[in-house]
């Protein structure tokens, strides 16, 4: 019965709304019609239906290959989007830009899409609960990224005060320690893989040993609309692609608009493309925590940062050898001390394997200061680092 | 039975101690008798009868009204001390010792009281529980308050290096960076109060969900002395007022002192006026601890932290502005890596809902070790940020 | 059944490997055969055997004793074997690898030694389980020793931005700071002997409190082989001596081969040194392991870091003044980053009570990820604080 409420309040905008699609595709491909901002208006709303329908299909999809798995497939379709955005700028050179959206797909989705799921979840639901065995193996996983990402930054802070002479900081060494970095987050993402899809799906198709969350499963399933494997296998590929489409005008006209609305790249980069790049999370993971099936809402937000950060990010450093301009993995302070203040408090918060609302308010507020720290801070890469370095070999 | 071997041991010293009420009190004003090493002495032993009443006040009233919100009560009265004194520094202009202070109690709660309370606790029983989930709410959002405390600071760090013209640091931005994150914290602790004294008040109240703990609660009921609800609330608000009285003794008598003493301005603020000011919590949590009832024990150290990092911290941000001298929340490195190694250890003691004994030493450990670092910390506030870019600036 | 399998997996390798034991006195000894490289690949083989009787007497020896102090035995063996190692370098004036080495053995015992085990017995049970309060008192343990270790570096960092005459930092400041928080980590490691020895030893024993892993303890008694008390303890005395002797002897060859192999310093102490120096909590904490008592593997892994950063550390420190060139706790940014980094992710892993393979994969990354960083660090101790504070000093 709940579950009928949530869809019908969903319906409506998901019909009305697909008009938005074919005006933006108008919007940005007929020629005359060059308004960025109108562009960006239409787009937002464009992209609201179409991540619905890939919710709807990835849901109608889970149900086939359990909770877990649906959620691991969300997040990699969630994501298809942010990488090609991603390679397309790095194509550009545009590094800063692609490092700060990482950065903002990380902490995005685990404080702001499972924050807004659990605060929204949690005025439903007194008390929700999940895996705390899948969830605690992510924020393990996040953790292992997270150092990962600190290694590239501390080692420029050191090694930039020996001279070159004596096996000081080059570019070149930067360059190989983070080439040897993505390579082993690569590997422990097939492990990942692995561990999540073969030897323990169990505790991802989640019925198997949740004595508490063990009734409230299957309750679509009596709702009448039952979509088939192909079905949902369809509709999500299509949504998917229109949402990789649609989310690309989106970033088009927010650069253009950047100057207009005196944003700099960071927070564009950090706050507004993770936001719009996450859509499809967002109200995948909404959706799921509105009707309590809190393994799949935390798999798909936690899932999707650990996608970007052991998967896209080592991706992106493979792939940029391909443009012949290779990225590194140093990030700035800044952005290491946002992903690390995330997942310090998203551990807190999965590890015991049950939310409430004011987890979802924690989450946000941590999200809220990080934004309110990228909206202050001027634009540069590695300035800090550079500056304080520089000052320290000076003299 | 245990309950009236405790209150037997107490009793006396509760009696007649309160001489040095009077005695502290003609110290302070009677002109001619201007000793400040006396008044310190007479009024730490005044405090210790005062902090004794204030404690048994509370407890009665917690008996009313639950142990959760006893214990938030508890905090509340035990900080107005703290804020009257904070008040009363900040229009004087003393920021850093504000800022000190705040630091010190966040750390001497969830260090010094609840470490000390832990520790006396588990000499006299084997293991003690608590409710897991209210213990880690306020973990989180003590987690929270701690990133929230570290953005200013890496924002000066940061935006330092960068030309004031193309965005860099300025006072002002410093200001409102700290102003914006003032609101987020308070409006965060609003959400708290909502959670623990309206939607989730049963996990504060503690009788409902554990079923470990259900018997130990209700003993001193059996114990005959039961006080009624007016008269715990009078006896609370009497001895809070002198408690607060005292303490501004207290505070006045060892700046005073300071140098012949050979302390620095920041050990006074952090490890001095924290183990003063928060007497009354030590004296309540520890009286829990031993009779058993851990969730009012950590609800009181723990509550008091949290209360001070996101409900007194911002009030002193916006009350600063009526005293027409703004101050940010730019904290010095020490004492945010003090917050962020306090919040940290807690949380790892606080997550499995259970103490010991060895607990309790290691969260005196870390305070020792803490208390360590600023008795050799020289003079200063925000020197190490200044310096730092100061010189990386230079060139 | 699965106990004889692993002893039959084992066994052969212990008998004929042994032939290298004589073979590496005789290539250190005899004033001829000086091939340092040789020496270096013999004393490997043989401490393969060396350390494989350990385990065997140890695990003997914790049927008598129970699970927990089996580990603390264990992990006070493996230790002496470090701790004669490091004072020997202590002798010499080596405080560089001696910290390097306390770095490696810490941040080796948890990471790669719990890693392989948690990954090896993962591979032959889908879940483990182990005394999540024991595991979690030593992870409280490290996490405290942690901070200990940071704040030295953060007092030479600040202090030394202020002017010496204002109380800014000098070495005897540093060194007496230092002696402190040595004390207060001894003392520390006192309580957590009282602890686990004798107030709450039930946890460390093991089969009293868990119900999961009640049956699974004692599979060997039924495999025939059973020591007695004393035959157990002369083994584990006689592996042991000449576990340190052969650990001495690859040292000493690791370290005249440094050059050849072009390894830095910090990589050889922190990698080298600590892989070689922890072979013998290896062996035995994989094959518990192996044989499901995880109590006893993490018990070996986690109690090892934590003997070397609560026990062996401060000893060293107070060692180091019959020497007559005191050293302090001052430790590199890296050795700090590396330190905290595997704190915060085997808290996570042993926060839950339970182990599957991925969280030895997990745990092996991190390692790797770190190894990478002190591969390409160039050799410096203190360089990166000293160049910091230098160029901030200095203009």
């Amino acid at each position: 019965m709940s579950e009928t409420k949530t869809s019908s309040w969903l319906k409506p905008s998901l019909d009305w709304l697909l008009i938005f699609v074919p005006i933006a595709i108008a919007l940005r491909f007929i020629p005359g019609l060059n308004y960025p901002t109108a562009l960006f208006i239409v787009a937002c709303l464009a992209i609201i239906p179409l991540a619905g329908w890939m919710g709807k299909a990835t849901e109608h999809l889970a149900e086939h290959l359990g909770q877990g798995i649906g959620g691991l497939l969300n997040a990699t379709f969630g994501n298809a989007a942010e990488l090609i955005i991603a390679l397309f700028a790095l194509s550009k050179g545009l590094e800063g830009v692609v490092k700060a959206s990482i950065t903002g797909s990380i902490i995005g989705n685990i404080l702001l899409v499972l924050g807004l799921s659990i605060l929204l979840g949690g005025f439903k639901f007194k008390e929700q609960k999940f895996n705390r065995t899948a969830a605690s193996m992510s924020a393990t996983a996040l953790t292992l990224a997270a150092i990962a990402l600190l290694i590239p930054t501390i080692f420029h802070l050191v090694a930039d005060n020996v001279p070159v002479a004596q096996g000081g900081w080059t570019p070149a060494k930067e360059q190989n320690l983070s080439l040897a970095i993505a390579i082993v987050l690569f590997l422990t993402y097939c492990g990942t893989l692995v561990f999540s899809l073969i030897t323990h799906k169990h505790l991802f198709i989640g019925e198997a040993l949740q004595g508490a969350a063990k009734s409230v499963g299957h309750e679509e399933e009596e709702a009448g609309e039952h979509w088939s494997k192909n079905k949902s296998i369809i509709v999500l590929i299509v949504a998917t692609s229109f949402v990789a489409l649609i989310s690309e005008f989106l970033v088009g006209a927010v650069e253009a608009a950047r100057g207009a609305l005196g944003f700099t790249e960071v927070f564009v980069g950090v706050i507004v493309v993770a936001i719009i790049g996450n859509a499809a999370e967002h109200s995948s993971a909404i959706l799921m925590a509105l009707r309590n099936k809190m393994d799949l809402s935390v798999g798909i937000a936690v899932g999707s940062s650990l996608q970007i950060a052991l998967f896209i990010a080592p991706l992106l450093i493979f792939a940029s050898y391909l443009f012949g301009t290779p990225m590194n993995l140093e990030f700035t302070i800044p952005e290491v001390v946002a992903v690390f203040a995330s997942i310090l408090i998203v551990e807190q918060i999965c590890s015991d394997g049950e939310s409430n609302w004011i987890e979802g308010v924690q989450l946000l507020s941590v999200y809220a200061i990080l934004a309110i720290l990228f909206y202050f801070l001027p634009d540069m890469h590695h300035a800090a680092t550079d500056a304080i370095n520089g000052a320290a070999a000076a003299p």
